[in-house]
């Protein structure tokens, strides 16, 4: 069988790292494929270290047009990111009828409908593995592992950076300011880290397995976004004394009214295997309704782990080449004729339960107003945690801090409730309102 | 697209997990697969039960040869385990031309190799995603998801009867065979457990791994076996101390010499994700070259989360049931005229390093004569425990436990270190060796 060529654009780090994969393992690659995978040519602006990174037997070009208009090319990998040139480059590659590999997850979430289309039409395969969780291969558990089964939630850790910055907060007690510097010295964010922190990539990543899971398109503009750049560490220290650890989760669920699909901090009980998941590692659990629960963890970035998903996507591609449309799996597993219409939900519809910090004055009453609030809206209380003053501010404070977990409500209550407290002289600060996640 | 018509061999608790899966979701499933998958025929002794769970729209017979003489049915479901008519039944469904669906364990890494070599001559597909770790997709994560990694080794809790009795063992310090007792009380572990507990299930799974791993053939006669019968609650206990959990691991490793496949209890570090596994769950490492670590959880057994596994294949089988064997991911993941045939190491050629109880006089000299013998060996130490005497054996006690932790080395050197070690007059009881895996 002769070898299947690719056109790679963009030789940065994941470009790189498929490079060596493919040339270290390519013997144990093709054992499994059966046909060899070939990078026949590479785009990339810098092609003098393009060439000096692909070696001499690869034709690199700085016109990524190039590669598109060789009719010798079978699949297009795009390794640009963003919005823009890539965005133009994945659509004119399905129009010249190549497939497309990419880990693009911004420009996936947010035009997926119109990619996944385009390729539908042109019956081209668009892949994506790569866009969510790095290395591991959780687009194809859920695509194809998990196909008997109605999914009921996804929840993950889906963004290394905010993970890492999590358990440095954890395990040293410092503040995200001062742990978010140390990440990007160590390389572990970047230099503008707001796509991370801000909950961005996290969303991008959720949307992506929202459709995937639930059969419904992409639809990142509903997608409710909240970072973690607020986050105290008082804040993971109350949550661990209550056993439970805080992460940045994106969470997809179907509910009878709509599917919430949603990116925020998060109170994961300790003992769940997720809540365990430190460092820049990645780990999402899925709930089926045959299956239960499942765990897939990870890497969630880098140049190998991305590039062991770019090239599984190549092997998946090298095989069902030349089949019809019935052969292959749907891109976004379910058949383009059968997807749902199913809404999603906006968060104030949202039902989950809170840890609520509220710094009070300490006397007489306080406790009795704001449990009466949460009485009147109907919110139950799970927990309570209220600090000595002295403990607190230290010796003749006059100021403590009250920590109420509550049980599921719908999340328009509690910003009723949470206007109420807040509005309570008593209640000194800004209430801090963590969601909170069983995950059970 | 027509329906594909299934037929399916004994509908015990698997199997009615299968039918109840299918019916319940059918509208999910064909929205994945595009087309409908139907239980046309069921086998089973036991008509009248059958008939009941099947409902009246599915012909049940006693005689599973009638299914497969049935000109109509696409694929066989193989749920009657064992080797005896199991393999007959999928050895004729396969020359009359049907793919099979298989969750028998046992029957792929004793007979594996002929049954693939059938398969692969009649141009059908063998699937068994559910003989390996029940509803997680480890199969397809090995075979399909890393396919650009030289995988270097695979470690997995993947029987989840003894990992039930090894957690209940650490949670309430009672030993093995009052836990077994409580285990088989609540259905967790069979009448006759010996499978489960001499780690023969978990050696039929690991093979089976192994073979997919690395491209060699199934060979469950070179596995080295070994259960978890002998253990005590206080090595459990010791290995706590030390910051370790202990673990029944099936486990299969690439070295420069060959492949390590054996099944033994094993002391993992505390902190991996993996000693965190409790109950009766499942959850497999696997590290790849360019992927690194990944882990996959869930559960292992029971019903529905292994008709999920089932379900998954058919629905994989009802995609490519046309395809050409190029379109097919193979059997063993590598193409059958590229396996490889790197040997599988005896025990006493594998390296790995040791957890040690030796029950010592507590008298001057002991611990010298020991860590002579060791150091004679050439095996080096890594963490020593001595117990004072009347911990161990109350008041006026002459007697005390001695652990060791050592670095790797080779099995055979231990053993002969053992050996030396047991003759001395000073250990008064049979050495407790225990395999330590560091899993890094």
């Amino acid at each position: 069988m002769k070898p299947i060529k690719v056109g790679l654009l963009g030789m940065g780090t994941v470009g790189s790292g498929v490079f060596t994969v493919l040339k270290r393992n390519q013997e144990e690659i093709f054992r499994r494929a059966g046909r060899r995978i070939e990078i026949a040519m590479v785009a990339d602006l810098d092609t003098t270290r393009a060439q000096a990174a692909a070696g001499s037997g690869v034709e690199v070009v700085a016109d990524a047009r190039k590669i598109i208009a060789n009719p010798e090319i079978d699949i297009v990998i795009e390794l640009i990111g963003g919005y823009g040139i890539a965005k133009a480059l994945v659509l004119e590659a399905i129009e010249a009828g190549k497939h497309v590999v990419t880990a693009n997850k911004a420009l996936l979430a947010v035009h997926g409908t119109e990619i996944f289309a385009a390729a539908h039409r042109k019956g081209v395969m668009v892949a994506f593995e790569a866009a969510v969780a790095g290395g591991i291969p959780i687009i194809k558990a859920l695509r194809e592992g998990l196909t008997a089964n109605r999914i009921q939630w996804i929840a993950g850790i889906i963004n290394g950076t905010t993970n890492f910055i999590l358990s440095e907060m954890r395990d040293k007690g410092l503040d995200f300011d001062v742990v978010l510097k140390e990440a990007q010295r160590l390389g572990y964010a970047e230099a503008d880290p707001t796509f991370d922190i801000e909950g961005v990539d996290a969303a991008h990543k959720a949307t992506l397995m929202s459709a995937i899971a639930f059969g419904i398109p992409v639809q990142f503009d509903k997608a409710y976004v909240e970072g973690i750049t607020k986050l105290g560490a008082q804040d993971i220290k109350y949550a661990e004394q209550l056993g439970y650890r805080i992460k940045l989760l994106g969470i997809t669920k179907q509910t009878a009214k709509g599917i919430e699909l949603r990116v925020h901090p998060a109170l994961v009980p300790a003992k769940r295997l997720i809540a365990n998941v430190e460092g820049a590692m990645n780990a999402v659990v899925v709930q089926g309704d045959a299956v239960g629960t499942t765990l897939y963890y990870g890497k969630g970035a880098g140049s190998e782990p991305t590039a062991s998903a770019v090239i599984a996507d190549l092997v998946d591609i090298a095989r069902l080449h030349g089949a019809d449309a019935a052969q292959r799996v749907p891109h976004l597993a379910f058949q383009p004729q059968s997807m749902s219409d199913m809404p999603i939900l906006a968060m104030s519809e949202v039902v989950t339960s809170y840890y609520l910090r509220l710094n009070v004055a300490d006397e007489a009453g306080v406790l009795a107003k704001v449990t009466g609030i949460l009485a009147e809206a109907g919110i139950s209380i799970d927990a309570m945690l209220q600090r000595e003053a002295d403990e607190v501010g230290g010796e003749g404070a006059t100021q403590t801090d009250l920590i109420i977990l509550t049980h599921d409500c719908m999340e328009a209550k509690m910003n009723g409730a949470l206007a109420q407290m807040q509005a309570l002289p008593t209640v000194l600060s800004p209430i801090t309102r963590i969601r909170k996640e069983e995950l059970a």
